[in-house]
């Protein structure tokens, strides 16, 4: 270094000590700043809009089984290979709103308004982002219906348990409501998580006076929207395809969770299956099929905006999650 | 099917015919709803607040030598193998503040303003999106700038040419001001893109008086926010490691363009390295330290939110984007 390089370096703040600024409060130190971005984004297929809305993201402690198959410690691993918290797990949740021939169309509901105050604004968003991307929930006029766990139903009502989407027709899978409204099904089911659902499902449907549409499988719910049989989740799981103009949508919900554990390890079965052989063997037939036709996918519980590609790897699939794209055209 | 269950499905919506309802316009047919959400992030590194703003997207046709030592040809393919379009390549610009011991720093500053008319849009967002965050421009204390490219330091000048940050200092690579303030530098420089680099220099700083700061590589810029010397894609190329309370972040700049070619492939070199063979060693030592101590990096050229972890496969890199969290803790 020659002296001339010297004397300008050292006047240089880079040599200067620091003297702390507290003149100016950092938003950091400002909780009401402290928020994402309103949780929506948009993208088109053929002539179809897409708005994925985040009803937000549950973080919890790695329960001991949330493989079903699989120890904690394998399942931490897993995570950390990720470069994510192995000791705590988060699982995300995003429906979305289809505008295609006509109509708008929201894909399940979240986690409802209720749960935005228990969860402290970790779940229950789905009102909120909906609205910030300009949705008008009475200007909704379809609802589908996946299944009927309560991360996907329980948006149906408002927090004080009125219809959430007033002017929407609300269609549910036959093969669903079929099983989970059967009061023989629900009096044989095991104490536990099973009867909660079955209680669940008549609490949210019974608030709409259960008025529904029951949708069947392998027919179109809307024009170009056609309803795919993904069972083994729950009886009557179902995903969509949306076909615009020749372009494509794989609405998958549950066919996994979360794909850093699902999707990289197909044989793994999350807590919540009901059926996990059936859900697996659903699982393999959709990945291998979305895989070899390069669908693109839209997985409720990948992260958000939970849109991207499967590619099928050694040992079952990789996810690829399509690059944000700051520009709408 | 038992006679019930046909009966049943017989009054389904998805066995009737769909007429089409044009009574309310869908927001595909309202262009000026058409939007992204406010392109902004939030994460924290040990007690930093971090925050990724979206500067847009550039979309064009993949030129001949995107890639200066690869075939149109062969890149075109790997853009398809990660699902993307191979005749229209998408470059994303990701300034970040990071607001730490008391300071509020911007790195890097996007395309300016007077770009978004120019792009329609799909630059130029940064102060947009920047106040959508919840900052006041005359609120930064600092900008520390990576290197001179317009992307990186057109963003210092209003669309009108006044300082953008009028109250914040201006913190250039030594390095970096030593070769392109050079006037004999600027004079031996072949005509084109590196002539256009040397004149775009002296516009944007002579417009702010040439009133900059010049730091120094491996000095801390700010407390915990210290300078790495990343040369190759330019003389004076920076990148900044970013240390609060033991947490870490790399700030990586421009030591790979978009990672899904450069990260995965480090032997290809970019079309704007000055000096290539330099940056293909940079990169090969940078993502040797990323991937081996699991540092969180944000890539300016990354998809937004931009940030997320490297792993070393077979025959270079992979990315790992961080989850989207839409919750902030």
């Amino acid at each position: 270094m020659d002296v001339s390089r010297r004397t300008a370096l050292a006047g240089m703040a880079a040599a200067t000590a620091f003297a702390s600024d507290s003149s100016q409060p950092l938003l950091a130190q400002d909780a009401s700043a402290l928020r994402q971005a309103p949780g929506y984004y948009r993208y088109r297929v053929g002539d179809a809009l897409v708005t994925a809305v985040t009803d937000g993201a549950n973080s919890f402690p790695l329960p001991e089984r949330f493989v079903a198959n699989a120890s904690r410690e394998d399942v931490a691993s897993a995570l950390v290979a990720d470069f994510r918290d192995g000791a705590t797990l988060t699982v995300p949740f995003t429906p979305i709103v289809i505008e295609t021939a006509g109509r708008r169309i929201v894909v399940d509901t979240g986690n409802g308004e209720a749960a935005f105050q228990a969860s402290k604004g970790a779940v229950g968003q789905f009102q909120t982002n909906l609205q910030a991307a300009g949705f008008d929930r009475a200007a909704i006029d379809m609802v589908i219906i996946s299944h009927f766990h309560g991360d996907h139903v329980n948006g149906l009502l408002t927090a004080d348990g009125q219809p959430a989407f007033p002017k929407a027709e609300i269609f549910v899978p036959d093969a669903e409501w079929t099983y989970w409204m059967d009061d023989g099904a629900m009096s044989r089911a095991p104490a536990g998580r099973l009867q909660d659902v079955f209680r669940n499902t008549r609490r949210v449907f019974d608030a709409l006076g259960r008025k529904v549409t029951r949708y069947a499988w392998d027919r179109e719910v809307a024009p170009g929207l056609t309803a795919i049989g993904t069972p083994g989740h729950t009886p009557g799981h179902t995903s969509l395809l949306l076909d615009s103009s020749g372009s494509n949508l794989f609405v998958q919900s549950d066919v996994t969770n979360i794909p850093v554990l699902f999707a990289r390890k197909p044989s793994w079965h999350v807590m919540y299956d009901q059926d996990p052989a059936a859900a697996e063997a659903t699982r393999r037939k959709v990945y291998d099929r979305v895989s070899s036709e390069r669908l693109l996918l839209q997985g409720f519980h990948y992260p958000f905006p939970a849109v991207g590609h499967v590619e099928k790897v050694a040992d079952g699939y990789r996810e690829v999650l399509a690059p944000w794209n700051p520009v709408l055209r």
